[in-house]
């Protein structure tokens, strides 16, 4: 399908489509049982399955900047006070994170300023563990989300459309930062295809690495452009290898502290 | 209904019932159409809303302590590098947050072990406002757990049980907090009522206080048994006025560093 064709077909199903119920698994018995009319969120109709899609982290975990995301300093003693926490030094774009448009605009929506409806979405995920096998900076393109769209139907509005490069595998790993001469190497979105994504009413895009951009990239194309127009991204994503390409419900814990730029998430889907 | 009734028909639900639906809003040709046998999660039947249940902080968010829960600190500036990120300071135990089992006992599960399908769970939100109009210390008592099985039917297994005592409306005064004279003063469950909770396969209770326990408890009576009991708690809960009692599903965005106590969460539910 070209992309123009792709654009149309998703502007019709978005003016038709007013069911709680999407994805493969949706019926229309239950559609009709359900009686409902809401235009959001799209809830699937799954087996009832909860998928993690979050990083347990720590001060190892990969960051951009080779810098720990995270520290730790005992606040609170069980032993002198019955209980005990942690002060945490947080460093707001590590682990499983939200970039929001704030990130990279100096009037974009702050994190907490995310609309809640905006963080319960239909997920999309493209698979470019074939793509990223032969080339570490691989690039989600415009024919991979024609390919998606093929295979699996219009997506969803609202949607969050995540890539699957097998990156999430190489956590505990250099190369899941760079290659052994030190240079970035990782997946990411090509601005092709997010301005194509940009066209149909898509929450958020997501990745299974570092970055929205390819870890060759030279001028943040993604960042500059999806981020200031309103819309956020998910980094780090993990667990995409349990989710269907169609048809689980994402759940974006993004944290919501006023005038944050983004910060840790906790990201599940239900499937 | 007494509270061995109350137990015996938990019991008796808990061996039965299969459904990915629950609620009132679940019709039973929904649940034959969608002909599902999962046992977890139950996923609400609702009208697709999202309600967020968590308050937007800062630096000025009231604290248990009375210190600030949240500092920021500059480390990018947009002028100079283009896009901007926050270090930030966070105590744990802070904002709309997550009490682990590892916060009341030395070998609870930390925040990151908390099983994802325990963080998706059927909402039930017991209305204390009444009680806790005349009594700013006011406790959810076995018999208000009663009276909402009386009216709602049973707890339905994973559930989060919260209470809405509206104290989240004052989260801007210090009545949030304390009484004039400085005593700590906001409802909480009352142990005799966690301990009833225990047996009913709950995975977490919720306040829209500073505690679990109410301001004037000397003991921490939930915290030191619900906790190490292997259970969760959230406290600081907002829009709770938005959710129905029954057939909402939670969302609980808790954060996943390793070996943390809790921390700050994005609670969604939808219904
Ligand atoms: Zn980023
Ligand atoms: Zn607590």
């Amino acid at each position: 399908m070209c992309n123009a064709c792709v654009i149309d077909s998703v502007k019709r199903s978005m003016l038709s489509r007013r069911s709680l119920f999407t994805g493969a698994a949706a019926t229309t018995a239950a559609v009709v049982a359900a009686g409902l009319t809401s235009a959001r969120p799209a809830l699937a109709a799954g087996s009832g399955k909860v998928a993690d899609l979050t990083h347990a982290w720590d001060s190892d975990f990969p960051t951009f900047d080779g810098n720990p995301g995270i520290l730790y300093e005992e606040a609170v003693n069980i032993d002198k006070s019955g209980y005990q926490l942690y002060k945490l030094t947080i460093f707001e774009h590590s682990g499983t994170h939200i970039d929001a448009p704030l990130h990279f605009s100096k009037d974009g929506m702050s994190v907490d300023e995310i609309p809640a409806g905006n963080l319960v979405c239909p997920l999309c995920v493209i698979d470019l563990k074939a793509k990223a096998k032969y080339d570490a900076n691989a690039m989600v393109e415009p024919a991979d989300i024609e390919a998606w769209v093929s295979a699996n139907g219009e997506i969803p509005a609202g949607a969050c459309v995540a890539f699957n490069s097998g990156w999430a595998d190489k956590v505990a790993t250099p190369e899941f930062r760079n290659t052994p001469d030190g240079n970035f190497a990782f997946p990411g979105f090509s601005k092709a295809a997010t301005d194509l994504l940009a066209t149909m009413n898509v929450a958020c895009i997501g990745t299974d690495t570092l970055s929205l951009d390819p870890g060759n990239s030279a001028d943040f194309a993604v960042h500059n452009s999806w981020l200031p127009s309103g819309r956020y991204g998910i980094e780090g994503l993990a667990g995409l290898d349990a989710v269907p390409a169609r048809g689980a419900t994402i759940f974006v814990g993004a944290p919501k502290h006023k005038k944050g730029t983004g910060g840790p998430a906790r990201v599940l889907a239900v499937y």
